[in-house]
């Protein structure tokens, strides 16, 4: 049986499903047998060991995991839960009921405020489920741990189960809920592990049963045939002779040079991409910096170090840094702590800067002390640029503070729209296509119930994409793609088609990228974009386009 | 001296200004002399009395007004701020601080809520300003009183302060604070009254001295000199003249036809529409059904029944009816009650009514029965397309249950990039500037801090309309205008230019853009329109449009 759901990234996997365990009932409401100081001892000894175990996981972890781990160990010996606890335990419920009813109040507070707390409620039921798990004797929920490798079949994953997840024992990721910007998804990109998400049956999947999973087509198969196997086996080796090959730049097959450049979101992973065959960075983000210096705005000094570090691991390259993009739906409060109804309709980006103007000066004044002190090709632009007048202030205030070439990001369609007119005023555009998308469809990116408008292969969204293309060659200017349809092989050919001369994608794509352009011209790249802006939707252009690579594909490889 | 804001509508007055009263200051938090229990008899006097004028000031006004003040009058008689006025007075407070810290304390509580109930926040302090001044003996904040017509010139205006404003007594509303959107402009719009809004320094004007105020050129010139006067008053008396000249059908001064249609919220105004000279409704938004009706949709027999009424104001002429246009940000729950982070980027208008089906099939049944017992020309229309398939959809669905002519409302960038292909499927659009110019600059139209993009002389909002037009004439397909932006008399003959059929608008801007279109050729309003999209921003292309208009003016006028 073949089931659907979206897949991330373009690899296939074959191995034997294992389901991730349901979770646990709620424990009924009776009255506890045993009084309530027993019960009590067993809440405070549980919450305690359950907290302890979190933060020996996070400690193996590292990294981003261990934060989200810790917090959620504090979850476990927070206060004000413990005091809403022993309220319920006082009533004489026993503690298992107290702990799930403490920890559900707690939940729908946090999910009522919506937003970035609101997404944090899952975290909370996760801790509640393992300290019922603990109080039960039964075995906390999680990943399986099996000593073959496995595919790991869930309804949607929390971040305590994938922290662990062993690379060489999970081979594929099926979830039945969660879309493309669910943590599993988030995590299966970081990670380049195969995932297929939104796989509605998914949970019909027996452990044990042979599934092959294909994240390039989303689909998972139940009782592949022999030959399905076969195919999908020939397609990991190729797969794997393609990323162990040595990384040459990015180029159509006749040559033409599309230099494919790194996502990054902090200097430290800055390394690890130059080693899979970065050739710069075309997004470095840089909201990190101000996240984690708390309250207020890292000084000048403190983000210089950090440049400096991005622009040594790529000496003599480029390295496109956007100045720091946040909003009324970012959590900080010395930029626009506002309340909004529509924060993505804000006062974001460099509107935000521009209304605390000391920030971008400091932000670029310590980008071009760093420039002067390393040897990449530093480019600054701007997210969220929507007039011709923004781009002037913007580049006129960079240039002024030493900055030597400065663009915008294109995420709003009025910029793409008067893309000649920005093209005399700016060095460079990079197309952020989730947001540009985001804004052409008038779909929230983020919303489960608008998903399906997410799709940049939509004609509307290339059709601008097109037109900054066009507008940047006949400026003789560079236009480059920094959004996630960059790190779609098939859809990198057709922005390229559209005008697209440097594509940026999460380093784990690079690979796959790299191979589709070396299969086609700029001619045929640019009959592709031709049959993609024809369609009448998304489907439409991505089909239409996959029909026209398969036909004369002979001829190339 | 001349200061400048932004102008509501047309029209040019010159008067006396009289200041709005400033609010009372904060009572001083010092001790009751008189004892806990007088101060607590003349806070409930005050509220009472406070209430009891607010609903005869309600019963007076009458219409949606009555509905506020009634709201208020329960606002000052609402049981927990009672209680909590108490509670204060019982710690020795005066009446006048207790009230003033017990409503400040509700109001910030509203405030944090934000959305409908945040913007309510005013009408509390309204109220508490009105409890205050009673408890002092002084006279209540509100339209000052005077013999004169005059210039009411204040921060901003309250909908109590507004609600009983004599048209006779007020030649003009002059605020300080307050954008496009804001209380006062709306009411200016509705009732036809000469406003500027946000004009920085309208707080120097004296009482008593003659001002200039001119809507169209959004300025207030003080001291002016007699020619000023002299040039004001002939403008008014040449107004006059347009407003009771018998109303023509819409047309450009070669001949070409240019129906001028209204945009109603209820068919209670469709008769005085009818009466002001609109040739027929070119927006009947239908979202009051749905709101009087509490908390389920109306029926079909409700339906029809508001249907027929609106239908047979306008026999034989064109009435175009959106379905419901609802999402999270309005209190539908049946809905959209799901908390959404971005409401104007989620699923509403058709997006909505397409999940809740039976809501939309049933507002459709009921549209076909009021046009068959009908001899109004009925269009229907769908809100928040962006999609050629969604078009397709609502077409197909609309016809299957006996509609006749049946469009899609041009909002989202992406349908006016397609609109080639959507007018294949759509029998008509109507572009919706005012959600068309947010979506294109992505800056939410109710948000203050990002109101300076909220303006539809924006060439990328121009060139969406000019694509929108231009496939309309190659399908020989109408192609309406239904935002504010068609109400601006100069913006009105470039929306033309650009393709525009039709234009519809509040009814009390009729008269003015009938005698702008009356004035140029078609191919005048093209080459206008060539101008405002050559133009790099809005101002710019408005500047260069007037310039352009100004200059040939001789051989027209």
């Amino acid at each position: 049986m073949r089931m659907t759901g979206t897949g991330i990234g373009q690899a296939v996997a074959v191995g034997p499903v294992a389901r991730m365990p349901e979770p646990l009932a709620t424990p009924a409401d009776v009255r506890s047998t045993i009084g309530v100081d027993a019960e009590k001892a067993r809440a405070v000894e549980s919450l305690g060991r359950v907290a302890r175990a979190l933060e020996d996981r996070g400690a193996k972890a590292g990294g981003t995991a261990r934060d989200v781990l810790e917090a959620q160990a504090m979850m476990a010996e927070d206060p004000t839960l413990s005091d809403s606890i022993d309220e319920l335990l006082g009533q004489g419920k026993t503690a298992e009921r107290a702990v799930s009813e403490a920890f559900a109040a707690f939940r729908d507070q946090l999910a009522a405020m919506g937003g970035y707390l609101g997404e944090r409620a899952a975290d909370l039921d996760d801790v509640a489920q393992r300290v019922i798990a603990d109080l039960l004797g039964v075995p906390a929920p999680g990943v399986p741990e099996l000593d073959e490798p496995f595919v790991l079949v869930a309804r949607d994953l929390a971040p305590a189960d994938t922290a662990l997840l062993d690379l060489d024992k999970v081979l594929a990721l099926v979830t039945s809920d969660g879309g493309p910007t669910s943590h599993t998804a988030i995590l299966a990109r970081e990670k380049s592990i195969v995932a297929v998400v939104g796989v509605l049956d998914a949970l019909s999947l027996a452990d044990g049963e042979t599934v092959v999973v294909d994240a390039a087509a989303g689909s998972v198969v139940s009782e592949p045939s022999d030959d399905e196997i076969a195919a999908a086996r020939a397609r990991i080796a190729d797969r794997a002779a393609l990323v162990d090959a040595p990384a040459t730049p990015g180029a159509l097959a006749d040559g033409t040079a599309i230099p494919l450049l790194a996502n990054l979101g902090s200097s430290k992973a800055a390394q690890a991409a130059a080693d899979q065959g970065a050739e710069g960075v075309g997004l470095f983000r840089t909201e990190f910096l101000f996240l984690d210096a708390g309250g207020s705005a890292p000084t000048i000094d403190e983000q210089r170090a950090h440049y400096v570090e991005l622009l040594e691991a790529f000496p003599g390259k480029k390295v496109v840094v956007r100045l720091l993009d946040a909003g009324a739906d970012k959590p900080l409060e010395f930029l626009n702590d506002a309340h909004e109804e529509n924060p993505a309709l804000g006062l974001r980006g460099l509107r935000a800067l521009r209304v605390s103007e000391d920030i971008l000066r400091e932000q670029l004044t310590a980008l071009a002390e760093a420039d002067k002190v390393t040897s990449a090709d530093l480019w600054v632009m701007a997210p969220m640029v929507s007039t011709v007048e923004e781009t002037t202030y913007f580049v006129s205030l960079a240039k002024e503070l030493g900055l030597k070439t400065v663009g915008v990001m294109v995420e709003v369609p009025s910029i793409a729209l008067l893309a000649d007119r920005v093209m005399a005023e700016a060095d460079f555009a990079s197309i952020g296509t989730n947001d540009l998308t985001q804004y052409t469809l008038a779909a929230d990116r983020l919303l489960g119930s608008v998903a399906s408008f997410q799709d940049p292969w939509h004609p509307a969204v290339l059709r601008l994409v097109g037109e900054v293309g066009a507008a940047g060659a006949r400026a003789g200017k560079p236009v480059g793609i920094c959004g996630e349809a960059a790190a779609d092989p098939l859809l990198a050919v057709v922005l390229v088609g559209l005008g697209a001369t440097t594509l940026s994608m999460s380093p784990s794509a690079l690979a796959d990228v790299r191979a589709s352009l070396s299969r086609y011209t700029l001619d045929e790249a640019r009959r592709f974009a031709e049959t993609a802006l024809a369609a009448s939707g998304a489907a439409e252009a991505r089909a239409a386009v996959t029909a026209a690579v398969e036909s004369p594909k002979e001829t190339h490889s």
